[in-house]
C-alpha cells in the first residue's frame, strides 16, 4: 500500500470516528491546519501525559517548563532564524505561481512558463503587536519550542537548584510558513513539539547523546511500535543544520515511505553562547565544585506530537478480512482494528448492554459511572452488538464490557479482548480489579 | 494590602521558587507574555486536568476537541470579530503616545498634550499564509477558542452520536493584541482558556445557564478558594455582548478588587446561524424525535487558565509571623506558606534526608522513587531542615517527609503537614496507603 492510499485509509478513518478533521472545513479549509476531534484529543493528550511522565516525572534531573509562543523578536535573530530559517522559492514569469526551487526543474510545471531566479522565503510567521501596524512592533510566531528552554536556562536552573547534567522539558505549539505542506498532519503550518533540553559538560555530550538516542528510541517500542517499522537514520556532515555537531533523525515507515518524527540533537554551545552575545547576560552555568563557569552543551530530543501520533495511528491500523464481527457476512467484507497500545487508546473501555432494554440500560449505566471515576470509558446501547463491537475496534477500545440478561442473575458481565475477541465472564464485584490488570 | 502591592509579593515569590517568569526577560521582555517555570507548569497542568476531568471525562454528553489556533479568515467575519473586536483609541498630537479612549480624559496624560478623536483598533493579532505577503493570504490567531468548537459542532455530533442537550469542551490559547495588558498573567497578550459549549434547545436555556452557574462555582470552591473572595457578577442589558442573550461572570476578589476569571454566558443561536450563514453549510441539528431541524441555544463556559491560576495562587498565598519553622528567629519574621489544594499542588510530597549524609540519603531517595511513581514528588537534601520545611512552604507541598537516623533502626519516618505543621511518625510499609488518604 502506498503513502497516499494508505494515508487516505487513515484520514478517512479518522474522520469517521472523530479523531481528526479538517480546521475550517465549511469555509474550505484552515491553512493547513488540522482539529482533533472528541476521540483524537484524548489521544494527543495520552501521547503528552505519557511522555510528561517518562521525560519528567520519573527522573530526577529533568523539570518542565512552558514558554510562551509569542517572545522578544531578538530572540530568532541570537538563534539564526531570521537569517537563515527560509526556503529559496521561484515564481513562473507567465502564472505567477511560487514553487520551492529544490522541487522544481527549469520550467513551470503547471503552464511551462519561465521561471525567475530563486529568492529566499523567510518561514516564520510574522505579526504586529502594539497600537497600530505603523507604530508597532514585529514579532513572530515562534517556529519551534527549543529557544524558550534556552532563554529561560539560567532562571530554571538557579530556581530549581539543578545541577549539570540536568535537563529542561516542554511541550507546546509552534508555527511555520510550510510552502508544502502535506501528508495529512504530518506537514501542516501549525504543530506541536515534545522536546527536551539537556545541558551537560561537553566532554559527556557524546555520551549523553548515545543515552537519549537509546531512551527516545526505547520509548516508542515500550508504547507498541512496530520495531520493523522505526530506524535511526544519522545526518551526514554535510545535512547538519548550523548549530549541530551531531543529528540523528527517529524514522517511522509510513506506508513504504521513512519519515522523521523525532530528532536527537547535539548543539554544542552554540545557543547559549549566542543568547548570551545577543542579549548582553551572561548565560553560563556556574560549577560549585570547580569555581569555574562554563557553557554546557545541549543534546536536545525534539519529538513531533503530530507526528508521532501519526506514527502510532499508521502502526495501530489492522485491516481483517472476513467474519471478525458478526456484521461482515462475507469473507471478502474488510473489518478495521485500531490496534492502540492500551495506555495510548483514547477510550480504555466500552460499556455495552447486549440491547437497549431496561433493565440492562439501569445496570450498565452503573457499571459506567463506577469505571468512567478511574478511566476514559464510552457507554454505547445504539445498533446491533456486532455494530457496537466493530465501533469500538475502530476507536480502538481495548476492552468491551456487555450487560446481558444473565448478568441480572449471575452478577456477572462478558469482557471482550479488542484484539484477541476473547470473551470471559466476570464477577462485577471483580471487574476494577480485572481491568485494572488489564490495562493499567 | 492593596492590588499592586499584593501583587507584587505574588510576582516576587513566583519568580524565586520558579512558577512563572517574564517571557524573554533577558531580552527585555515578550510583548506581555510569561513563561511558566517548573512548578508553575504543574500548577497549569494540574488545573487543565482537574478541569478536563470535571467536564469531559465525568459526564455522559460532554466530549473534548482541540482546534486549530490557526483558522480560515471568514470564520472571524461570521463570528462579529472583523467587525466589531475592537478598542477605540486616541492618539496624543504632540507625542503620539495612544490611550483607550475609554480609560483617558481630554488631554493626553503625559504630556498634557491636544488628542485626536477616537479611532477604532482590532484586537486581533494578524499574519500571512502563503508563499510571500504580496500573494499570500491575510488571517488572525484566534482571540476565542469558541469558535472553534461551533465549526466543528456537526461533525462532532454526528461522529460521537450525541443527542442536544450536549456539549463540546477545549482548553487552547488564544492571543489578543491588547492595548494595555496588565497585573502580571490576569491580561496578558497571549493567554489559555477552558472553554464549555454547550448546546441546548432554546426553551431550556434558562435552566442550563442556571445549572452551570452553579456547577462552575463549585469548582472553584472545591478547589478551596474562600467562598467570601467569589461572587456572581450579573451583566447589565447595556453591557453584553452582541451575541449574549445573557452573562453572568465569576468573579474573583484580587486583594480587594473583584475581576473576572469566567463568564457563564447564554450566546442563544447567533453563532451556529453565523456560521450558516456565512459557510452556506447547514449547521442545524436534526432531532430523532421530532423529525425537525432547529438551531440550537448555546450555553457557553469560558474561564481562564492563567486567571484561574493567579486566583488559586492569590487565595493559597498566607503570610504567617514568626516562629513556623527554625529559620525564623524573631516573631517579626515573617514566612510563606502556599495553601495550595492537594490536587493543585504542584509537588505532593517533598522526601528529605534529616542530614546530607550517608545512610540517610539512600534510605531517602528509595523512599523518593517509589513515591514518584505515583506523585510529583520532589527531593531535597541541601540546606537544614528548617530551610527545606521553609521552601516547601512556599512551593505549596502539601506534605514532608524526613528520614533520621531513627529511621534506620525502626524503619518509621516523619511525615509533616503544611497546614497544621503537625508531625506523624509513620512506618515506611504504610507510607504510601498514608500518604494515599491524604492526598488522593
Amino acid at each position: 500500500m502506498g503513502l497516499s492510499n494508505g494515508m487516505g485509509k487513515i484520514i478517512s478513518l479518522c474522520k469517521r470516528r472523530g479523531f481528526i478533521f479538517q480546521s475550517s472545513e465549511e469555509y474550505g479549509g484552515g491553512p493547513s491546519t488540522y482539529d482533533y476531534g472528541p476521540l483524537g484529543v484524548e489521544l494527543k493528550n495520552n501521547i503528552k501525559e505519557l511522555w510528561w511522565k517518562e521525560m519528567v516525572r520519573l527522573r530526577d534531573n529533568i523539570v518542565g517548563l512552558d514558554s510562551a509562543i509569542l517572545m522578544h523578536p531578538r530572540v530568532w535573530e541570537a538563534s539564526g532564524h531570521v537569517q537563515s530559517f527560509s526556503d529559496e522559492l521561484v515564481e513562473c514569469k507567465r502564472c505567477h505561481k511560487r514553487f520551492r526551487a529544490d522541487h522544481i526543474g527549469a520550467r513551470c510545471p503547471e503552464c511551462k512558463g519561465e521561471l525567475t531566479k530563486p529568492k529566499r522565503f523567510n518561514l516564520m510567521f510574522k505579526t504586529t503587536v502594539g497600537a497600530t501596524e505603523e507604530t508597532g512592533r514585529e514579532i513572530y510566531l515562534r517556529p519551534e519550542t527549543a529557544q524558550g528552554i534556552y532563554v529561560d536556562f539560567k532562571k530554571v536552573y538557579e530556581t530549581s537548584r539543578l545541577k549539570v547534567p540536568f535537563g529542561i522539558a516542554q511541550i507546546g505549539k509552534a508555527f511555520r510558513n510550510e510552502i508544502t505542506p502535506g501528508d495529512f498532519i504530518f506537514r501542516t503550518r501549525e504543530f506541536e513539539q515534545m522536546e527536551m533540553q539537556f545541558f551537560v559538560r561537553s566532554r559527556e555530550a557524546p555520551k549523553w547523546f548515545d543515552f537519549w538516542k537509546k531512551e527516545r528510541m526505547r520509548w516508542y517500542n515500550n508504547l507498541g511500535i512496530n520495531t520493523k517499522h522505526v530506524r535511526f537514520r544519522e545526518h551526514q556532515k554535510d545535512e547538519l543544520a548550523h548549530y549541530a555537531k551531531r543529528a540523528i533523525d527517529i524514522e517511522y515507515k509510513f506506508f513504504g515511505e521513512w519519515k522523521e518524527i523525532e530528532g536527537i540533537h547535539n548543539r554544542g554551545d552554540w545557543d547559549l553562547s549566542r543568547h548570551s552575545k545577543y542579549s548582553g547576560k551572561d548565560l553560563s552555568y556556574y560549577d560549585d565544585e570547580t569555581h569555574k563557569s562554563f557553557i554546557p552543551y545541549i543534546v536536545e530530543t525534539s519529538g513531533g506530537v503530530d507526528r508521532s501520533l501519526l506514527a502510532f495511528l499508521v502502526d495501530a491500523y489492522t485491516e481483517v478480512r472476513g467474519g471478525r464481527t458478526t456484521t461482515t457476512k462475507s469473507a471478502k467484507d474488510t473489518e478495521i482494528v485500531l490496534k492502540l497500545h492500551k495506555n495510548l487508546a483514547p477510550i480504555k473501555v466500552a460499556v455495552l448492554p447486549l440491547v437497549k432494554k431496561q433493565p440492562l440500560i439501569t445496570m450498565a449505566q452503573d457499571i459506567y459511572k463506577e469505571l468512567r471515576q478511574r478511566w476514559s470509558c464510552q457507554y454505547d446501547e445504539v445498533g446491533s452488538i456486532g455494530r457496537r463491537y466493530r465501533r469500538q475496534d475502530e476507536t480502538g477500545a481495548p476492552f468491551c464490557v456487555t450487560i446481558d440478561f444473565n448478568s441480572l442473575e449471575d452478577k456477572q458481565v462478558t469482557s471482550r479482548d479488542r484484539d484477541t475477541m476473547k470473551q470471559e465472564r466476570v464477577p462485577i464485584v471483580e471487574l476494577i480489579d480485572y481491568l485494572k490488570e488489564k490495562i493499567e
